[in-house]
């Protein structure tokens, strides 16, 4: 019986409020042994007191050694398990520019490219041309007209762009046509099962109208289709935990993928304090609420060691607005680590604390990756999280008699 | 998606190097309640070093309350599940013996014994024969002869000896003819399976000419055969983890192990210091070192609770020479507990600290069981020691977008 099943199996009515407040890429690492992490260094009065009257422990979103992208990174914390639920490039892609994938879409991501006149490609991403000159081009693509088929394409940024096919029974196991290499032409879309089959013989007509349109180009005249996929079949959370959940965050990756858990998206907060009023406006509307912010990651990635720990700072500042609220089950973590030193995601584990009427206090002071190694929740890999906010929330029922 | 698909999709070319140091049956017991384990009473100024600017845990090899074999132990801390890849007794005896067992080989772990006249076994043990009378016996058994099948005779000790079939299309799934009672006669080699038959056909024609051949021997004129089993199909280091590994080991069996996941074994030291020596010979030609050191487990195993401190006062003194390579990961531990209190293997944890420029460093200030609890890779199955090194050594990417 996998987790999903058993809190299916156990999950009670209550009319208690859970929060999942999410500071991307929150765990970090010191400048040198034995210093403070980003979130050590950080004044943290707020979450502090909530880790010394809470439960604290060491998370692995994905598992040990893993680096996850944002995608597995949120399944975890969202209970679901990274490894079985698989979020495809396209969809990531088009998700992360807030297109809403459907169950009869498959997603693809695609670059343009340059091509000779041997139709032979001379740069995989048209010299990583500007936004504002390929957006235009995307628009372009969408006079292609294929019978039964809705097509969508949306510019993303620079080269890259996204190809939406909607339409019944179009299988996503078709392979990349980037042939990952110059001096070639791009591969023809080929199939790796029969309900596939469709959905290449649509994206090859799509690649002869394209080309066409895009033939007296000069920055761009060519492009490649990679990451071809359709919505993972992923239970929601009404489904698996019984809860009514509302998501907040000013991103639009973030949000496409709380949809994917049948999430409903609230407000249109971009800032830290605009998402705790949408929390505060939605409150009696729902059970479950994620919260995201985004910016610890965005100053992980910059490798900005200080201006990360102001980010956490911030983000410590407004949880007494939150706690005001009287949440039952307020848990504070990340989606992976993004420490300055790498400026990149990486495989360290995260910090998580869970406030909740019924905790069990552990000997943690204060909030930061080293107390955390003594905490109450010890080391865990992330689709264990749900379930403890399930039970202290009392919305598991006892396992057998 | 288990461990190896996981670290197979997301490896990474790197020139980084990783060196796991494995002190034999590391992990100890003290000899009263408070007081110190061998390793905790041993001066490891070394070791203390890196423990207290690197990541520490404490490990399972296998699993809790699990006391591991050489085989198990090993394949754990290599990073194979040693629940999944089993390695037969027949070819666990071999290897230990420095018999290379090849693809179409079928190793069996015979015993000599005493029949009656009406070939009744009188001693299964042929009274613990002494090894300088068996293994005559074993040379002699060479004389046997099957069409179309290459055997190998080899003494291990006392009454133990090795017998190899090696032929095309031989299975190993053949019943142990040792009827583990006196008074009876041994049983028929019976197969359980189509491919096996053959090989039962030929344990068969073995044995009536083995029996001839001891006929007029007063110590031992019978044998029994166990353990038959053929090379298990583990994928190599180069495979799961795209990694050139070498293994440094004095003692065959060692050998043996690391050559079954792909490992080359480079030098022919027999003492420590011989072996950092080759290590540092090989330095440039491999991506992962495997250094083995036996004695610290022989100590345990004699219950011998000074002697092992000794052991592993000698292995802390060889630790700068290995830290002056420069291995951006340097991994400490042992393959299973030995503690002198029970002169034996045991079931308990093994510390185990890695050094690397991206470790989270934890509050671990020594090397020892008991500050491993406060480790920053809490308590974890030997199979994540491998991703977590990939991943300090920059060879694991990203997981998902």
């Amino acid at each position: 019986m996998d987790t999903h099943e058993l809190t299916k199996m156990l999950h009670t009515k209550h009319d208690s409020k859970i929060v999942f407040l999410i500071a991307d890429g929150l765990g970090g690492l010191a400048k040198e042994p034995g210093g403070p992490t980003e979130l050590e260094a950080a004044d943290t009065p707020n979450l502090d007191a909530l880790a010394k009257n809470g439960c604290s422990g060491s998370m692995y979103p994905v598992g040990r050694g893993i680096t996850p992208g944002s995608g597995p990174g949120h399944l975890g914390v969202f209970g679901y398990d990274p490894l079985k639920y698989m979020i495809g490039r396209g969809v990531l892609e088009a998700t992360g520019i807030g297109f809403k994938v459907g169950p009869n879409d498959v997603a693809i991501r695609c670059n343009f490219c340059t091509l000779d006149a041997d139709g032979k490609i001379t740069d995989r991403r048209a010299g990583r041309i500007p936004t504002e000159e390929s957006a235009p081009l995307a628009v372009k693509l969408r006079q292609v007209s294929i019978p039964g088929v809705e097509v969508f394409v949306e510019p993303v940024k620079e080269h890259r762009f996204v190809v939406v096919f909607r339409g019944k029974g179009l299988g996503d196991k078709v392979l990349d046509t980037d042939p990952q290499e110059t001096g070639v032409v791009p591969l023809d879309p080929v199939a790796e099962d029969e309900p596939s089959k469709k959905t290449a013989e649509i994206a090859a007509k799509f690649y002869t109208q394209a080309i066409k349109l895009l033939a007296d180009q000069p920055k761009a005249n060519g492009l490649t289709m990679r990451g071809f996929s359709g919505l993972p079949h992923i239970p929601t959370y009404e489904d698996v935990y019984g809860l009514k959940a509302a998501a907040i965050a000013s991103y639009p990756m973030y949000k496409g993928l709380a949809q994917l858990v049948g999430m409903e998206i609230v407000g249109d907060a971009s800032t830290l304090e605009e998402e705790v009023e949408v929390l505060a406006d939605v409150w009696d509307k729902y059970d479950f609420f994620f919260v995201h912010f985004k910016y610890t990651d965005s100053r992980g990635e910059d490798g900005n060691f200080e201006a990360k720990v102001k980010m956490i700072e911030e983000f410590d500042k407004i949880v007494p607005d939150v706690v005001k609220l009287g949440p039952d089950v307020l848990v504070v973590t990340g989606d992976h680590s993004t420490p300055a030193a790498l400026a990149s995601h990486s495989w360290h584990p995260v910090p998580v604390l869970m406030s909740a009427k019924d905790c069990r206090c552990d000997p943690c002071e204060k909030f930061s990756e080293n107390e955390a190694l003594k905490g109450g929740f010890g080391h865990f890999e992330a689709i264990h999280l749900m379930p403890m906010a399930l039970a202290h929330a009392g919305r598991l029922a006892k396992f057998g008699a």
